[in-house]
């Protein structure tokens, strides 16, 4: 895996954003959280003018071993079915990214099914035909996740080169909340029971069988002392190339757009092999998904919005992006004081 | 004051407009909050096929004699300027009606300041030159909130007859935040204490003042006993014509973006007079003044969003509409599941 060499964000422009957002024709601190985003979004790009430019959703599909436990409320055909979807324009996703002109790419990670080779909107990275299932084995070799982490970087890298200023990663893949609650407890020290959740809709009964199979697997493997064995051992193909997107993104100085429970999964793992990643991360919504709450809170993270979403795909970053856009816009095109003539605070 | 007549939103269609979103290929309710709006909307156009159309928010403009009382941290001549700073697009809920294709109009309810007659883009409701002072005599006359009702009415159906299917306000008047603390305490028979707030930015010292001057009012007025003698006592222009514009949009079936505070103190005054208002509104956001979150929980109406905003303007409505396009858009160009030819819950 190559060594990353991410900037941590220099904050010698953070007097001159202050002072140029209190400039603006509004009470000082009136447009709330959207002054915090224009303040690190100036900071990221080191500017006062920041822009944003050719925002990409990057979609990582794959399948999980860990799906034949039954752990999943859908059969895993799904993932591939979802993919085929998502190139014909069908899923939630698409519509997101029509909406606010965001352009699109589906990943085959790892999906257990054999794509043709020349599919529009459709890039191969397939680091095998889904996971190992983690009860019995790891879910991955070491070069499986080496391949995810590299590979994926060089897409983003690929993207950069467009001239895009703001990406986000989303996941598709039957059985992924089993391994992100399996990262999160090892990668936060969390029990399992708080990370576990429904996911696409189990019952309790199902919701149960989940725990008891994940318990089993971490009484089986334990918790490794490293990110990257904790992502062999645990994670997905779609985890590790998004871990790995995240990576190149921040050592590319771009805007992250952090989407819900899978993607800050992959985040937990980026993060611990490079604190500075976030800096870089704008956490767009909080998952419906039990856990999700939780994992934000250890991370001191905020998120955007909270619209009981529980998806994947990208779909939170999507939806949460012309937020974004409303703090980088009102930074560069409202009046100040000054330029409009008008009385400040008494 | 006309009699609205408003229709209660008919529901027949609430098994079919669940039947086509539970068919979208997506888990069950994966999609939260948007599938809520989406079902609203629907029921309000009565159709599986949701439209929104020509978005507009009007600004409404007022001065309050409160004002001299020192309840704001902002001179009185901010409203007016703020007005001219309106028209000339460079405040913040210009850049966001720019940023979403939202039409907007301003309207002088009653400033303080003699604006020419012939002015683009602003319309000219004038009530009078702010209110009268409600520490000592009532705010306006009953003459005075007929005249905002019924006039901003007749420009809501102007609005109505261009298309438009869906419709914010927002609000311009330093000294509101007064106005509105006083109606939220009336209508909604919360003490006073729980609904001031810091309006635009008063410290402690001048926070406590503001709470005195309004206590003293109340002492004075005492508690009207219907929805327009609370206006006429308390209100102010501005929310005067907010609260007919409410009304008059939901007479003519329009989706209602309720902004912040002040929006929703009017939205208290429709809501009293016609409780069917409610089921065309969508409460965008959750402003940071205090006493906003304690009015949307009286009133059991969850925001969009919290994003720590408290600008007024109509800024919330038009930074949430994003999220309210989401929700049309999902219901309308996603695949179901026996379209795209996908495995359904096991």
């Amino acid at each position: 895996m190559k060594k990353y060499n991410i900037k941590a964000v220099d904050d010698t422009l953070l007097p001159a954003l202050r002072n140029k957002i209190d400039g603006k024709t509004k009470p000082v601190g009136a447009l709330g959280r959207l002054e915090q985003v224009a303040v690190q979004i100036g900071l990221i790009q080191n500017t006062l003018e920041p822009r944003l430019i050719r925002p990409h959703i990057l979609v990582f599909a794959a399948d999980h071993g860990i799906a034949s436990e039954g752990v999943s409320a859908y059969p895993q055909e799904v993932t591939y079915q979802m993919v085929m979807n998502f190139l014909h324009g069908g899923a939630a996703i698409n519509v997101f990214c029509r909406q606010h002109g965001i352009e699109w790419k589906v990943v085959d990670a790892g999906v257990d099914h054999d794509f043709p080779k020349e599919i529009d909107g459709l890039v191969h990275i397939k680091a095998g035909k889904g996971t190992a299932n983690f009860k019995v084995e790891p879910a991955m070799s070491v070069a499986q996740a080496h391949f995810c982490i590299d590979n994926s970087a060089n897409l983003v890298k690929e993207v950069a080169r467009t001239g895009c200023t703001v990406i986000g990663f989303g996941d598709m893949g039957i059985g992924n909340t089993s391994s992100a609650a399996m990262l999160m407890s090892v990668l936060c020290n969390i029990p399992l029971e708080f990370c576990v959740g429904m996911g696409t809709g189990l019952d309790d009964d199902a919701l149960q069988r989940k725990k008891e199979v994940l318990q089993e697997a971490l009484n089986k493997h334990g918790k490794p002392n490293t990110p990257l064995k904790t992502l062999t051992t645990y994670g997905g193909f779609e985890i590790a190339q998004i871990a790995g997107s995240i990576l190149q993104a921040a050592e590319c100085g771009m805007i992250i757009l952090i989407d819900g429970f899978i993607a800050s999964s992959a985040f937990l793992v980026a993060y611990a092999i490079e604190p500075k990643v976030k800096d870089y991360c704008i956490f767009c919504h909080q998952s419906h998904e039990h856990g999700h709450q939780l994992l934000l809170q250890h991370l001191n993270a905020e998120p955007l919005v909270n619209l009981n979403m529980r998806l994947g795909e990208g779909t939170g970053a999507a939806v949460a992006y012309p937020i974004v856009q409303s703090a980088v816009n009102f930074i560069n095109e409202m009046a100040s004081f000054e330029s409009a003539g008008i009385a400040t605070k008494s």
